[in-house]
């Protein structure tokens, strides 16, 4: 089959790549729709070593034979052992010995077909597109702030970085009603924030945000966070960091703020917020896997929003 | 008066200190009874400048003419400006102006007198002695955990650091029923911990305590609580930290934990817990004024839990 080969931090067109062959209690999926993710560039830069086929934005169709066949579907992206502690209270994207499809001992979506645990799956409603669904994993991740934060507690709250997953924490929140300041380090990635009730910033002006979201995944970004942060604040982490952060740990204790991680998150609220939501104004770039090379230096474009590989 | 000068890192014994007039709203207080805190020991290790009196973990009497006259009385420690969005807020402890009794822009207690502002002061119940007076600011702090997390979410908690903060942060963890661990580093230290159902234990041997409370300010402290929180965890950080913390911010995030940086106190609820509470078996060692290079000595021996300057 047709794909892309990770090998060496480089991702390379073959089109001799074998089919994986679904294990039990796994459905094959004929890929529709692949986005490229910060995640997926980090890959190519040697953020760690991965040897196969990545890719974990992705929007397929069950090939299986059964109930679910023709199904169009996403997939949550982490395989717990299912066994474990964690895997049996429900915590299974905690599982220290879990797979990540497309990251982590799990092969992706960035070829014609990949495999993926039943129970992992999600059906797409008619109503959503292929380029949107794309969106869910991501979406997801930004939902998952709701989930450990009430953002009814607070009166507004300031998102920084302006990357994909800052716009779209920034839209999420801004959709619970809460007043969103959004910090832009670049007026090309304006263009994608949609909801006129986001209010763009370029500098911080004070520093008693009650709540803060952190998505640069940049130590210059968390200290702009701990600078804007109020006494007794919240400071969501929604980002992943490279390396050792170093930080003011007293201001963290004498000003008494709450710091907290957040990765992964509910893929059906992200379906149901896709449904409610309108992103028709987030521009998409739309590439064969033939066209690796153009596609990933599309990646670092921050006039267009997404890039997705549609192997047709 | 007697007192005690802080000055180039240096305690000096003088009798010739000047006593504090009160301005309005404040009381002149006779100091009964003062612990050396931690925090007095890295005034003397010149942690950060002060020259005057320190000294805040005291009881006295109150000796201005008045309703209050002659009530024994302790005071929180942080005076706000009265003025500012978090002083009106009743947030007075994080006023970005305040002083802090003994410790920044107020004298303290190591004198045989010092004011304080009447708002500040609570009195103090005919049943708790001197000694265990001076334990309602340290108290007070531990206890400011319950304000913050709520015990019953959990199943289980470990308490790194079994200074002398540390050993009142497991008092009253286990006071609310929960499971504690004490991670103690010197075995002198066990003859301060009273309630039998603390577990003593010397090295950690697993890694999914879903609640950690990090008591020792130092560095390798914070890497163990990181070693040993599970998955969704909580760590407070119960102690001031010396300069940057390098920290692995990728398994806050990866891991979704949550920090929460914790400090002073409500000494209403210390007066409460030291009624029903007994505290009888910690080991104090009184001195005069005058003593005060084999006070700051003894206060470095682990075998005494508290030292106090008891002018008399």
């Amino acid at each position: 089959m047709k794909g892309l080969w990770l090998e060496n931090n480089e991702f390379v067109f073959r089109d001799d790549l074998n089919r994986p062959e679904p294990e039990k209690d796994e459905l094959l999926i004929k890929t529709l729709c692949t986005g490229i993710c910060g995640t997926d560039l980090e890959l190519q830069r040697g953020y760690y070593a991965f040897t196969g086929i990545a890719g974990h934005e992705f929007v397929g169709e069950v090939v299986t034979q059964g109930a679910l066949f023709g199904k169009r579907i996403v997939s949550e992206i982490n395989i717990g052992c299912g066994s474990c502690a964690l895997c049996t209270s429900n915590l299974q994207n905690h599982c220290v010995s879990r797979k990540v499809i497309g990251i982590k001992g799990h092969g992706g979506a960035f070829a014609e077909y990949l495999v993926v645990p039943e129970d992992n799956i999600f059906i797409v409603p008619a109503d959503v597109s292929n380029r949107h669904a794309v969106l869910i994993e991501p979406l997801a991740a930004a939902l998952e702030i709701l989930e450990q934060v009430n953002p009814s507690s607070f009166n507004r709250v300031l998102v920084i970085g302006s990357g994909r997953l800052g716009i779209l924490v920034a839209e999420v929140l801004a959709s619970t009603g809460l007043k969103v300041s959004l910090l832009v380090r670049r007026q090309q990635r304006l263009r994608h924030v949609g909801n006129p009730d986001i209010n763009i910033i370029e500098q911080i002006s004070d520093s008693d945000y009650p709540f803060v979201v952190e998505t640069s995944g940049q130590a210059a970004g968390f200290s702009t966070a701990l600078a804007a942060v109020a006494a007794r604040g919240t400071i969501v982490m929604k980002s992943t960091y490279d390396g050792q952060l170093a930080l003011d740990a007293s201001r963290i204790v004498v000003n008494e703020l709450t710091l907290v991680g957040s990765r992964c998150g509910p893929f059906e609220k992200a379906i149901d917020w896709l449904l409610s939501h309108n992103l028709n104004h987030l521009i998409f770039s739309g590439h064969a896997f033939e066209d690796v090379e153009y596609a990933f230096s599309r990646a670092l474009d921050p006039s267009i929003y997404k890039v997705v590989f549609e192997p047709g």
